[in-house]
């Protein structure tokens, strides 16, 4: 433990922590927040990707081994009273443990190197519990990469991590790429790029998913624009069998990289 | 339009929608609230669901098509202030329609009539967000019927029905069946009962879907209880590919409905 509790929220550290609540001081200090226990356990296990972490005295008696781990790896705990720790949480509960992380994203090339099969791109997303919880269905889909365009939300946002429930930590995630220059470079390399949209001539029953594949997915409430569906090799939609008009986001991602997971193991 | 705008957050017409927020008030008058434009428009399309709508002249002349069409069906339209809105709505911003209606649901037997295929049971399940998205993606998958068990969440809570996205209106929804009682109901009509469950021993590649299936999924955090999984005749895992812990509720949902919906489908 680094010196005694923090209880002043004004006081230098818990400013600069705080301050990591809004993108642009992301940005600039290329750092973010993780909060909850599983999320500072899958940060503490890369190495150098934590740089700081806040603890309640009541989270340290819950979570004894996180303290422990980050101690051996010379990470700063900070203790910290449950006013500090609202100050720093952005969910109604704080669960007293929060890092301080380095950011993890990747530049596209990076990303899309070796052999990718399967890619989730995420256009104009712009809800971050939806784009956490995509995170997390590409991660357990097997998904080699999650690209987030220059348009949708930063993964870096507190409800995105939640919502990621550590996936962010898992997979390589490029951020900011271009439309377009994301997708041909996800064809040049030998993918099949597949627009998940409502307004798709084909089914996900009748296309062939075996190959290695990149979905975009789009906005929630009005999909994906004309020029991302005519950049795609094929514009595909979810069967709806009953009378939904739709599913929500997460879910239509989840049932496409599961098909392409399906397809590419299952003979 | 009936009289005029109804501007007291305490006249008995406000009030006595209000109460509907609270379940005990729900199930006292038997009605519920649904709100939004979308909402709204399913709960006109059936025949004696709508009792009485709510509108303010904003969302009167954005959704002309609904007061209309309330109007022919003989429901009472009352115009509503912002501050009645507001006191009526469960949402932060407030879209400016809000239909009381009458529940909807219908005893075991009667949901599961005829020769139903595909069920979707939620057990333990608390969130209302995500009990509305798997009732929206059981829709989607054409679900015949959606059993709420004894212990999970009201359907007619507010968060519900708006991530049901309108298909709390589209299927036929049990109520409150002790799990044991729609486990033999549903295995004695010649469907499969299959647990959703990290811990399964099966995953969704190899088992046969082609059959008439009932799935049960479990609570978001803790799963299914045993004496839930020993009733099953499969616990069923979606397989994780990658380094995810789990999915989260509505998207393991979403591959499993999916996974029997096309299993039952495509040859």
């Amino acid at each position: 433990m680094a010196g005694s509790e923090l209880t002043n929220v004004r006081s230098p550290r818990v400013k600069a922590a705080r301050r990591l609540t809004k993108r642009a001081f992301r940005e600039q200090d290329r750092r973010f927040l993780a909060e909850g226990p599983q999320a500072v356990r899958e940060a503490l296990k890369l190495d150098g990707v934590t740089l700081e972490l806040f603890s309640t005295a009541e989270a340290e008696l819950r979570h004894p081994e996180l303290i422990t781990e980050a101690t051996l790896k010379g990470v700063p705990v900070h203790r910290a009273s449950g006013e500090v720790m609202s100050e720093l949480s952005q969910t109604v509960t704080p669960q007293g443990l929060l890092a301080v992380c380095r950011l993890l994203h990747v530049p596209l090339e990076e990303g899309l190197k070796g052999k990718p099969r399967l890619v989730a791109m995420l256009a104009h997303v712009r809800d971050p519990g939806n784009a956490g919880t995509v995170l997390r269905a590409a991660d357990a889909a097997g998904a080699d990469t999650v690209v987030f365009t220059d348009a949708s939300v930063d993964p870096y946002n507190g409800k995105c991590v939640r919502a990621s429930a550590g996936s962010l930590f898992h997979l390589p995630v490029v951020i900011g790429a271009p439309v377009g220059v994301a997708v041909r470079q996800l064809r040049e390399r030998g993918l099949r790029v597949l627009a998940a949209d409502g307004a798709g001539k084909h089914t996900l029953d009748d296309v062939d998913l075996s190959g290695p594949t990149a979905w975009i997915f789009g906005n929630e409430a009005w999909g994906l624009p004309e020029e991302i569906l005519a950049e795609a090799d094929d514009v595909v939609r979810v069967p709806i069998y009953g009378q939904a008009e739709s599913l929500n986001l997460a879910t239509a991602a989840a049932v496409c990289l599961y098909s392409s997971a399906r397809a590419q193991r299952v003979p």
